[in-house]
């Protein structure tokens, strides 16, 4: 039996199970919901036990004084000791679900309609994570074998949605056991149910408040006005200065570890049947599109850093005039970053951006609150990149192209701690509606993802060679 | 008998009427003492006619509407009816008094300590428009005649220190009394007890508040940070653009009307003991001073107009990060103007700049609360200011300088409505402490004061020619 026409088989008892799942209220950033947290790990250690795999445990998190919430953790070695381990990682945990009364079906009774399933986590991230237990089963199945072609490793974890706290700490704890080859990420999205895509990346981000100080107390404008510095006058030059005419962000350094975006990947990028109008109109945004030159909008925001202020205060802010030379100037920036920057470096060029330019008489400082997120790629070239995009390919029966995400999760962890390439492999649509009301995702989509899933794993045995000739390396790396 | 000699002769029963007319609050701000305004209006119309005054009354102001405080009036005619006509402006209103507890002796029962006389509204302004009551006797006992030799006109406000909400109704309900060669100002100071100077302009005052609308909510800075125009990064940039890197404003027609600065009144303006880290300190600035290259610290407050940002506020100001392209940006802006500036001529170059550098995206609005204050200034050549300083220097026995005031009252309102030329006779000093706790006047400079008010008659009828030549015209202009 081949994989497609066992995954048709099986849809409606897959449909059932995920419904199952998603009836269960996993939301991980309300304490009063931590029991469910532990039931959906229950059952998602239930139904990976049930589906075959012959390692399953729930896996606590956090410490006597910062409780986390349970991962679940499953394994299905390969014949071959020596044929490579993917891990696949996802998250049981789902969104809050205020406003209720915009759902139109309760968001915890999932609901089929039109061949969509409606649900808290039906697309982020439930559907996602279950389809690879159907894929394994398909990839059996038309296989013959009693294990899979590569060892297959899941890491489904409980609090991605509430900042994934105690993620970092779990992996390092317990790095022998998720040791990899390969970081199957099952958490992002393709451009249209039409038009399969892959993630290869994802921006990291790092905020900074910058705070400036002139006189000790608020002045007469008439007295002092045009005579002292400003400091609203200062913050506003200097936060101008941050970009130049090009739309480039000026802090000395800022540029010094970003990958280039590869002309493979824009040439992919420049495929997608982006409509710019109807984005902007999205956002509410009567205007045009600005940025860095030399970029299109979807590199601008996918593949190139920012530097963005968020919020800036100072002075008098009430209603009706007062002529002063205020005392104080505030500004709240983040950037987004892409591969290789760090956080900590983007924040030293901030603080020595404002020291090189800060005026006399104002004295800035530059804080940062928190470590950021790290940026994570997964290079087009890579084994693990295009065994995923063949299987996609294989699935969708089309070409695959590339996009990347502007936000956030703890993608760079898993490539950092488990010293692994990343390969993304996700269905979700933006018309998903995560973390919205009317959550919902496309079955038939599912099923293309459990196709993926299937014939990932030949993919991945097919590259071995390249997968794991850097074995020896990434050990003696994580020794140090 | 000469001046000098009478006035040190009334020393004391000056000072004794003046500690009457303290004790009464007359604080305009507060309608609980708008019977002790009325009151202190009565006290100073007893004390005009007792000094001589053929013409003494009290003057109400406003509408059933809008009820206003009394102003004072008294004439003194010269003898000769050709002789020119002066009007002397102050106010007999006083700012409030809190904090309380910070007075050495309660504000309104006056103290002598040191030679100075304490209590509010010692020198602002009641000191000072009292003084005038003893010039003009002082100027007839020397000159035994029994009437000035200008025509004295004394116009004595009651609401200088709540906005002077309905002077400018006043005079022109009043124009043809009010009618005059020169407006004698006596609301100003001096540089210092020991370096007598004169004042010869005020800066003016208009303020606009700017508002930036971006898209219609506030963004996610991971899906459209870097590809959409974020209207805080418009606003700083917009406002950093409003100086060149001379410190100029770059506001399209700013300087247009500008009167520049004359030599001879820069080189007076530098000869003044100006103790710029005393100043700096003074304002709590701990650093350095900043403005519009080529003038002085003192010209840059005086006699330069400005742009000053007040207040500026957008996007995310709480506690944390939030990860935004804010949908607003907003600021408040004050410009201090300088003769001839118009205050509508420079907010409509404000929309201008706005219209002109705003980008696609974002939309700007530039609004602006009242009409503003227009600057006023009092050219060193002409008669009135040459007549005042040589009676201040015959008073001082030393050469006087020229100051001007950072700060704006209705003195622009004077000299357009009655269109007559101003002058400024003030001795009072920084260190009385207006408009603070234990304000105070030292007594022998009022003694000064009334000397060169007694002078000043005489000298203003030395240019009786020159101060009367343009009176045909202004009668003209004013019919208009």
């Amino acid at each position: 039996m081949d994989v497609r026409q066992y995954i048709q088989d099986h849809a409606a008892e897959f449909a059932g199970a995920l419904s199952q799942w998603l009836a269960i209220p996993s939301i991980s950033a309300d304490p009063a919901r931590r029991g469910d947290v532990g039931r959906s790990a229950e059952w998602l250690k239930d139904h990976l036990a049930g589906t075959g795999f012959p390692v399953v445990e729930v896996l606590g998190t956090g410490s006597a004084e910062s409780a986390g919430l349970p991962a679940v953790y499953a394994e299905w070695p390969a014949s071959d000791p020596a044929a490579p381990v993917a891990l696949v990682y996802g998250h049981h945990d789902v969104q809050p679900v205020e406003p209720l009364d915009e759902w139109d079906s309760p968001p915890f009774e999932p609901a089929q309609r039109d061949g969509f399933l409606f649900g808290r986590g039906a697309s982020d991230d439930k559907g996602q994570v279950l389809f690879h237990a159907l894929g394994i089963r398909a990839n059996l199945a038309a296989s013959g074998a009693a294990r899979p072609p590569v060892t297959v490793k899941l890491l489904i974890e409980g609090e991605e949605e509430s900042g994934s706290t105690h993620f970092a700490d779990l992996l390092r704890t317990h790095a022998d056991r998720f040791a990899c080859d390969v970081v199957v990420v099952t958490d992002t999205g393709m451009w249209a149910a039409d038009v399969p895509s892959m993630c290869v990346g994802m921006r990291g981000v790092v905020d900074a408040e910058v705070d400036l100080r002139g006189p000790d107390r608020d002045l007469h404008s008439g007295s002092f006005g045009g005579g002292v510095p400003n400091p609203l006058h200062v913050l506003a030059d200097l936060l101008a200065g941050l970009h130049d005419e090009d739309g480039r962000v000026t802090i000395p350094g800022f540029y010094a570890d970003v990958l280039p975006i590869s002309v493979p990947e824009r040439d992919l990028i420049a495929l997608l049947p982006f409509d710019e109008k109807a984005w902007l109109a999205d956002a509410g945004h009567s205007g045009a599109t600005a940025g860095e030159a030399g970029y299109s909008t979807l590199e601008r925001i996918w593949a190139r850093p920012t530097a963005e202020v968020n919020g800036m205060w100072g002075g008098h802010t009430g209603p009706g005039g007062k002529t002063i030379v205020p005392a104080e100037a505030h500004a709240k920036l983040s950037f987004r970053l892409v591969a290789d920057q760090q956080p900590a470096a983007v924040i030293a060029g901030l603080q020595q951006y404002f020291r090189d330019r800060t005026p006399p008489g104002i004295a800035a400082t530059v804080t940062s609150h928190g470590q950021g997120v790290r940026p994570c790629f997964a290079a087009p070239d890579t084994p693990a990149v295009r065994a995923g995009r063949r299987a996609l390919q294989r699935a969708f029966d089309a070409s695959v192209l590339f996009t990347r995400e502007g936000g956030s999760g703890p993608e760079a962890d898993l490539a950092e701690i488990l010293r692994a390439p990343l390969v993304f492999v996700g269905v979700g649509l933006d018309a998903d509606q995560i973390h919205a009301p009317n959550e919902r995702v496309e079955l038939a989509l599912l099923l293309k993802g459990a196709e993926a899933a299937a014939y990932l794993w030949d993919e991945l045995a097919a590259l071995a060679g390249e997968l794991t000739s850097r074995r020896g390396q990434r050990a003696g790396r994580a020794r140090r």
